[in-house]
């Protein structure tokens, strides 16, 4: 039997890890670091990092190179599907490969939380079809979090919601019925334009957590433009970007 | 100038707590624990054994009575308003009191992270009106990963967004616009039996990460009535409960 243990090591930042995380790791047989585009080296190298301060000493580490998905796949959920077929298979074969007699621990370092905007447990139940693997989640700091405690700022108002969004769906449905509140993910495009600036606070963290952390918030219409301006440069400084931001309407 | 920590625990597990929150604990001057109702002994336990185990020699620790909100007063806000009031002055004499100089670490370890459903931001706000203080926090594991990490799930469908919400809203509003998933929290009611469940997933969780955790998860249908009196039961054992679930829009 295969334990894999899909760990939630926080957002870039190495002191995001929990016991819990730093435990599964020392546990560990084997550890998987996918490895792909642009933020190879430095998201790899948060990965390497934590592995070599807590892995024990007959562990070992598969490094693999990610799929890709086919871009030219016009069904975008399709494309999805397929993708995470193959990530799977590469799974298999390295699983295969490392630990032939199908036992041991299994470890995956997930960006964040497991369960937040990450393909990592869907493939997991596609492993778990082909192998005899239990799956388990260690819950990490989302990038939610980390935006929110860089800022000092709640997530939510007193008692109220709160909507956790795509870029993509803010540009094109628009705010979102029913909240004041709306954290955007996933965005490359500074997708906030879409939306009528008036009215509207932003809160914008870049790499948070990480040595090249950038923050700016104010009103979205001051703010919006000197972010859209910051990213462009940090994206082109450092050849890749993650950023997220929370919108908050102004109190009436 | 006094430096407030706001240290996210997690949600009862003592291992959800991260590398940076221990750092920030062991270089406390003066913890804050606020003593409140029935969950007190259970609550206040994990936190004296958190202080306990990483917590410096000459750090001191202030437990005090939480003010409890006017529950009498017809408007919500406004009772809220005033009972963090109440709480920024009780902050304020106990910093008065063990840090007479008005200079030092001041730790508060807020359950699971101090953006989500947490008023300690607000109040510490009101008392850097009143004391000069700088304000840190420290992110930590919310009840929602700890949900999605116990049940193995992914909190959104792909690309998908997702509501956080309370019992209240879902009793008042219903199902909210535009979203296949929601997370419920203060909820005190099984606020779901305001919605026809057809249709509908659930997974539920109480005392996440403690040794008294419950979890349940199916159609609504047949969970709800399960969840209900799990929930009454559990709560008459351990004289109070937390719990939070996500609700999830089956497939078409
Ligand atoms: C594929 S999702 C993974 C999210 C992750 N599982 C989590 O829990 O935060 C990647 C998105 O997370 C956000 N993100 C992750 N890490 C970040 C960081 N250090 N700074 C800013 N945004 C980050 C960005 O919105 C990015 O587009
Ligand atoms: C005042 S809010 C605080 C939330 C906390 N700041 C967080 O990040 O999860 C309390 C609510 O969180 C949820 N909650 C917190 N800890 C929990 C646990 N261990 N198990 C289940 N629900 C929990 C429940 O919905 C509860 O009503």
């Amino acid at each position: 039997m295969i334990e894999l243990t899909l760990i939630g090591i926080g957002t870039g930042n190495p002191d995001h890890l929990t016991l819990q995380a730093i435990a599964a790791i020392q546990e560990a047989d084997l550890v998987l670091i996918p490895l792909k585009g642009a933020e190879k080296d430095d998201l790899a190298g948060l990965r390497r990092a934590i592995c070599g301060r807590y892995l024990g000493p007959s562990a070992r580490i598969a490094e693999f190179a990610l799929p890709r998905r086919n871009s030219a796949d016009p069904d975008y959920l399709d494309s999805v599907e397929h993708w995470h077929d193959a990530i799977a298979h590469a799974w298999q074969t390295e699983i295969r490969c490392h630990l032939p007699a199908l036992s041991g621990k299994v470890a995956l370092l997930v960006w964040g939380d497991p369960s937040l905007y990450d393909s990592t447990l869907r493939i997991a139940d596609r492993l778990a079809r082909e192998l005899p693997v239990s799956r388990h989640v260690i819950p990490g700091i989302t990038a939610i979090q980390a935006l929110c405690a860089a800022h000092t700022i709640p997530l939510n108002r007193i008692g109220a919601p709160v909507q956790i969004t795509t870029g993509r769906r803010l540009r094109d449905h628009g705010w979102p019925e029913g909240v004041d509140t709306v954290t955007v993910m996933l965005d490359g495009e500074c997708s906030f334009q879409a939306l009528p600036p008036e009215g509207l606070s932003i809160w914008w963290g870049a790499y948070i957590g990480m040595a090249e952390q950038i923050l700016d918030h104010g009103p979205l219409t001051e703010a919006g433009p000197r972010i859209i301006a910051a990213r462009a440069k940090a994206r082109a400084a450092h050849g890749w970007i993650m950023d997220i931001y929370l919108l908050r309407r102004d109190p009436a």
